[in-house]
């Protein structure tokens, strides 16, 4: 209809201009706080520049039209052609580096190349990675640089159709064959087919699996072989391998995540991973020495999905928090104008909890990795005490983060309202990109139970006056009180608060296991019997450790590489991070510790402040995220604020409406509605 | 691969055979209950064995596997085929009804029917419906009948592109034009456009607009207008009239959502509903009598919403347990077999709570049919005093059913682990066609609030001493105790400690209030600033509505109906209910009322019990529901248990693992793989 302008003006919506004038803080400095330092803040606007800006438009969004194959097809194309641009990227920016090939395939660049994920992800992340860190020299050589290149196309298979969490049960044997020198894979039952890995369905030529190894008969735990599962040059599956893809998910749609079944397939002795485990030509077996490292293989996978999640939950954060500057509705009294809906109180509080949220993991995780680093070198060394420790805090961060950031990206979905639950909006599929990580990796409830077991453990310790580690040293400060801490309304307080009551729940977890036990349960019946409690207090440990760092983020000697007027920002998010979550806690926190009415009703009062003070500079935050156009993939949150005509523009891409009568009408509707049912 | 054996058997799994075995009640009793009656419950398979027998292997999941475009068109053949099958067996069944003629287009059975909704749903339960009950004789029979029969299809066009909640900031006018006797029927900007209604895409000739009319640019408040949309015979956008789809939902998506447009389109004077307010000949304007029966639309159409929401999380709560009874992983103690996952005590913290929120919704909802039709009895008797009462209670049981019913639905998905993120689940599917009601009829948060406003307004009454309504009649109980209430741990302390705290979080959200209006605030801008305290009152008032209402429906008379061991299993379910709801709300109930550790201790106690007492008869109650399995659309969740030959049959039919190669590796993948990066 041409009397109305539906283009998408090069302008930036007034309203959002005028909250970056007003904003009271230097965005350009926080954006490269927040990427590590201006360098680097240069390198990613130049990388993207170059990924960016020749896509079409479109881009992000056509995958949600498209059959599931047809996605799946377009999605190798995408990749395909990424790869080389990333390489040739790679080899021009930072020769040797490894920031944008593969970075760029799993990074939150990939956000925008991939909205849909892709087909190679268990590859590149995966795949290479367990060559190179658990190959002997030779198979590195052989395997690696081939998977490296892509050369071969591989994937990770290891959980089965009826066995995730518990490695131990799963069924797919490699039994030795002496006489040919190899190993004979084999899927016993249906039950025993691989299921879930990524790119196994019509992509992967080869596949790590993890099997059962037997000799003689004689089981020898589980190991890694690389089995060729389709031929190289015409990508058939091989004879004996039964493979195809696990049909459609609510997220990573792209993923081509697939099953495979064995039936006898022979590989080469030397296909089997033998870093550590061997199996000689003769089939003598020699035993891994216990092997630490995995430990940390399973700290860096956690810290990096701790990034992950962090940053998912931001990109909704930029979305939700610019279309509530630009969305007006509901006049606070009739007959006047519609407020920007950020300025509704109860708008505040969907939104400016979950950017704390999303920057106290952000911050969490960074703590994690220098301590990560610092682990990695002593165990270079042969010092390993810090591990199991780093274990669980990696552990405890996992599930929080995942816990909190998909239910926050729901929420800020949520705070859209209607528009929020077009795809289009990109909130759905940021949604579903982020939740498979709360099974995968550990399901969250197995963790905070494993946890929870580590809690109990350390509380004995404890009780017996045995050294426990530094993380568990909160539970020594809060049982020297002679009574619950005094409430005093500071920020240590709120943290003595958590330590305290995560430290009353341990205890009364280890007590009810122990009666439990005492009353003839098995301890594993008895744990189980406790799970409620035991999950409830490896909650708490988390939660205590994420403020006290966050706190130490902030308040501690880094701010003084900061400005006055970055560091007022961050502890207005700090302030409103620790009130918030000593709130969320209160159904425990009370229990233990004593705050008057007046106490409670300041904490409503400061969570109020804390958001009023924050709604000045909630868009110049979010813009100080960093994320380009193209990775949030939003028409509610693109950095112009041009949302209606944006959203008008999006629905007029709908391959539906390239025709003004979709077919159905002739064959299906006309007749109903000339049928005088 | 012919090793092994993928068929489904025709037996059911043996862990679900020894669960029904076990139940402690008489399923068939509780599914007679459950449908109100045996009769009821008889028709209800009839019609099913009716209208699923002959529906195609994999019709649930097909339209997963297509294109936007293409699940659009296989849904209009999907709806125009029922239509003809559902009015000949209302015919047959009961003629004259509506039960299953267009009843089973929206109830529960249209779940398997049209899994992913169809673009039929807003013509049949708002555009019929609207004309019914807005319009004169003659336009019923004009319009009505026809609207009925589909000889025309309608939509409901309110909702503009950025004009949702605030019905008054709706800008598309209708002028009146006393020459031609014509409205004029006009979109003045982009921001105008309506968005939104079902079916308006490619689906609906009509549209019923709402509209400022206007006559001689004299306003007249909002009007409703039946306005040709499409060309009769060609289906072809009539002049004027830009249509089209607004884009693809992350639920329901072959819903046909529309845009539109309206340039001058000039309809007859007839067209504006006119039962109420009238515009006659000459462009004299009569006001509609204040209506208070929009109320009742709104109380009805909520009480629909709290069904559905809580159907659709029995269904997810069938699903997720019936799996939970298949799966086995992880064993107690090392070397022990993996137990059913039901018995992690975690798992079922996880399942039987929603069960418990599932059911009291399903009865809180039956409650309000009841109170609704006695509310209609005495409205035409002119007696309307009960209606604000209820339509606050509506409201408030609309927001909690798909606040807690979507939240319930994703953590059962989560609580399946890996295969609830396959679509083949149908956890996504039921969570996006749950989720869109947490927005439309009144955004959650906005109603909250409405809830608050009217909870400090009846406080303002009762502190006056001033009569307030029943369902405000805690306030009196609550505060005319001496001290907070004495925890006893009995049923009736729960409700009167949630009762309690409602009361008490009324009373400070009322003296904030009334503390922010004495120091200046307009009172629009203080309730604006109050609102987080507001809408937590609002939701305790729902809260204790709920648990008020499960008490009595289970203990109350209707309990003689029913047998000594069906009344043991709803009583185990009401405990469940109480003690986690209290448990839940801690954080607030501790403020007002002192419960010792020993009393913390034993509701932690309770909650154990409840669950343990309830784990032998949690798949018999799910199959006391009655959801057929072509309701619940799932590989995981079906009677019979066969989980993984399901899981297995549902890969096999992805569109994708039709061919061994897909397309893209001779073009994409092939030349990647040789370029040697």
């Amino acid at each position: 209809m041409s009397h109305i302008k539906k283009l998408i003006p090069k302008t930036v919506n007034p309203d959002l201009l005028k909250e970056r004038t007003d904003a009271e803080f230097n965005v350009e400095e926080f954006a490269a706080w927040w990427q590590g330092g201006q360098e680097k803040l240069n390198t990613k606007r130049e990388v993207e520049r170059a990924i960016f800006s020749d896509l079409e438009d479109g881009y992000g969004l056509n995958h949600e039209y498209m059959s599931h194959e047809d996605v799946y097809n377009s999605s190798v194309k995408k990749v395909a052609e990424a790869a080389v641009k990333l390489k040739a990227l790679q080899n021009k920016i930072n020769p040797g580096g490894n920031d944008i090939w593969p970075g760029l395939l799993y990074n939150v660049e990939s956000h925008g190349l991939f909205p849909a994920n892709h087909p190679l992800a268990t590859h590149i992340t995966m795949f290479v990675d367990v060559i190179n860190g658990q190959g002997t020299p030779e198979q590195v050589e052989k395997w690696g640089k081939a998977a490296e290149n892509c050369n071969i196309i591989g994937t990770y298979a290891q959980t089965e159709l009826a066995h995730g969490t518990n490695v131990r049960g799963i069924a797919t044997r490699a039994d030795f064959d002496p006489k040919t020198d190899e190993f004979v894979l084999h899927t016993p039952n249906l039950e025993a087919y691989k299921w879930w890995p990524g790119g196994l369905g019509h992509t992967a030529n080869h596949a790590m699996v993890v099997a059962q190894l037997y000799i003689a008969d004689v089981h020898h735990g589980v190991q890694m072989f690389i089995v060729p599962v389709r031929d190289a040059e015409t990508h058939m599956p091989l004879p004996g391998v039964d493979i195809g893809e696990v049909g459609k998910k609510l997220g990573m749609v792209a993923v081509n995540q697939g099953f495979l079944g064995l039936d006898n397939v022979r590989i080469p002795r030397t296909n089997m991973l033998m870093k550590f485990a061997k199996v000689e030509r003769d089939g003598t077996f020699k035993a891994s020495p216990a092997s630490r490292v995995n430990y940390l293989t399973m700290v860096y996978t956690r810290c990096l999905i701790v990034n992950l999640t962090s940053t998912l939950l931001l990109e909704a954060a930029t979305i939700a928090t610019r279309y509530s500057a630009v969305r007006r509705q509901s006049p606070f009294e009739a007959n006047q104008p519609e407020p920007q809906i950020i300025d509704h109180v109860t708008q505040r509080l969907k939104l400016f909890p979950e950017i704390a949220n999303g920057m106290a993991y952000h911050l969490a995780a960074e703590h994690m990795w220098e301590i990560y680093a610092q682990t990695v070198e002593e165990a270079n060394s042969g010092k390993f005490d810090r591990l199991p420790d780093m274990h669980i805090l990696s552990c405890a961060l996992k599930v929080l983060a995942t816990t909190d950031g998909c239910a926050g990206i729901e929420r800020l979905r949520l705070s859209t309202g209607g528009h929020g639950y077009l795809t289009a909006a990109n909130m759905s599929n940021i949604y579903g990109n982020a939740v498979a990580a709360y099974t995968y990796e550990g399901e969250n409830t197995v963790l905070l139970l494993q946890i929870g077991r580590a809690l109990v453990k350390a509380w004995a310790a404890f009780v017996e006056k045995k050294p426990v580690s530094a993380s568990y040293g909160y539970f020594a400060t809060s049982m020297q009180l002679k009574q619950s801490p005094k409430w005093d309304n500071s920020r240590q307080c709120i943290i003595q608060a958590l330590q305290y009551t995560a430290a009353q729940k341990t205890r009364i977890a280890f007590e009810n296991l122990a009666e439990r036990m005492a009353s003839g349960q098995s301890q594993g019946v008895a744990a189980n019997n406790t799970g409620i409690e035991l999950a409830r207090a490896a909650e708490l440990h988390g939660r205590q450790f994420v403020c006290q760092t966050f706190l130490e983020q902030v308040t501690g000697p880094k701010a003084q590489k900061r400005s006055a007027a970055l560091n007022k920002i961050l502890e207005n998010v700090l302030e409103l991070f620790l009130v918030q979550t000593v709130l969320n806690n209160m159904n425990d926190v009370l229990r233990f510790i004593s705050l008057t009415d007046a106490d409670l009703k300041s904490l409503q009062k400061r969570l109020e402040v804390a958001l009023e003070k924050f709604r000045p500079n909630a868009v110049a935050v979010c813009d100080g995220f960093g994320f380009h156009d193209r990775v949030l993939n939003s028409v509610l949150g693109s950095y112009d604020g041009n949302v209606y005509p944006r959203l008008f523009d999006s629905a007029k891409r709908s391959t539906m409406n390239q025709k003004p009568v979709q077919k159905s009408f002739e064959t299906y509707l006309k007749p109903l509605m000339k049928a005088n049912l």
